[in-house]
């Protein structure tokens, strides 16, 4: 690449390093705006959660678009075309992450007309936790920062741990409350969906880690949680 | 491109699609068996779906080494580049269904000690739907043919229906059975699992469609069910 083709793949690059933090901030405040509206019983902020996931759809194609001509104008070399592809791939869990939150405000329905289900209270630290590590993840890559990545990787576990908390708390209370069975089986669903995040989030960190070390993380149990079976 | 380079991009290109037919072989395998093992409570069979996955994953990696080789070596233009990046794309689909078989497989040791689950037999048919979409969608990719892309698109329809009944049906079991409600929960997620199935397997049919007719399929509803809610 001469000077001029360097200049511009830089741009290119941070055209599209902007692109993901524009879809990392939305996907978080969908985040925040699926369980606030789950919480509060807000349909109308639910479906505004659920129409924006449009735009993240949105970006997540200009992004690839923008790879597959970055990559046709400027020919970019081995180190530089790895991260290219990064971003690419990135840009789809993040775009995943969104269809995640997306899932749970589509559930919100289910809830506005129905009595009081106890458990829903745990589940706004767990997705604190979750946003949390979406917002670390695209620091980390914005930052090509693996200290932040690490941080993230390792809260994995709590995300983990709250999903199989609130599956047994679930558990439990359908049987004793049989006329809520359905709208707590969404609250499992919504758990299931908030550790997904979590896991993408994760994604993403060894990502970040693997390409801004060259090594990748130490190994984490990947195994996604099925959830505890308890007998009771 | 000068004839060898071009010969030489056929060849990247062919092997690419090799190594997605690959994947897809293992995937339809691993869904079969983790309903095999499913059905029969057979945990040991449950145990090599996801100890297999790896070879999954591994696969994903290799097309993505492949993908970028390719790229810096032989410089591919726009209606080829654009293909390399869907080949990149569909690994990475194929990907995570493998890794909702994984997650079905993990799931049968729950059943493994306990009574008889009976809406059990409703999930042999929905998955059945779901690895044939997979055959499907991947046979359209290697074909380039934009006619079987629209049946696989067309049965996502009945997955989505597979699912709703399913997850109505549990509800109703979970209320008359108590004692069973942690099984019938992971019954709901492995229907869940299968929709996922069928739902990647239509955004592969819908890529293979595009790029193979330069059109959109007719828009469906892309809403990935929630489940319906049932007041009983």
């Amino acid at each position: 690449m001469n000077d001029h083709t360097l200049k511009a793949f830089d741009e290119d690059i941070n055209a599209l390093r902007a692109l993901i933090a524009e879809m990392g901030g939305l996907t978080e405040d969908a985040i925040d705006n699926a369980m606030k509206a789950l919480t509060t019983r807000d349909v109308a902020l639910a479906r505004r959660v659920v129409a924006g996931d449009k735009r993240i759809d949105e970006l997540d194609a200009q992004i690839e678009k923008l790879v597959v001509q970055t990559i046709a104008l400027r020919a970019p070399l081995a180190d530089d075309l790895r991260e290219i592809i990064a971003v690419l791939k990135i840009g789809g869990i993040v775009e995943r992450m969104g269809d995640y939150a997306k899932n749970i405000a589509k559930r919100v329905e289910v809830f506005s007309a129905s009595a009081r289900v106890e458990p829903l209270s745990l589940l706004p630290s767990m997705a604190q936790i979750a946003r949390e590590m979406v917002k670390g993840a695209l620091d980390a890559f914005v930052a090509r920062d693996p200290i932040r990545a690490i941080a993230v990787i390792e809260r994995d576990r709590a995300v983990d741990d709250f999903y199989n908390a609130i599956f047994r708390t679930m558990v439990t209370f359908m049987m004793e409350n049989p006329k809520m069975i359905s709208e707590s089986a969404h609250i499992m669903f919504i758990a299931k969906n908030l550790e997904r995040i979590g896991d993408h989030a994760t994604n993403v960190a060894e990502m970040v880690y693997y390409t801004s070390t060259g090594e990748k993380p130490a190994e984490r149990d990947k195994a996604t949680s099925v959830g505890t079976f308890t007998k009771e």
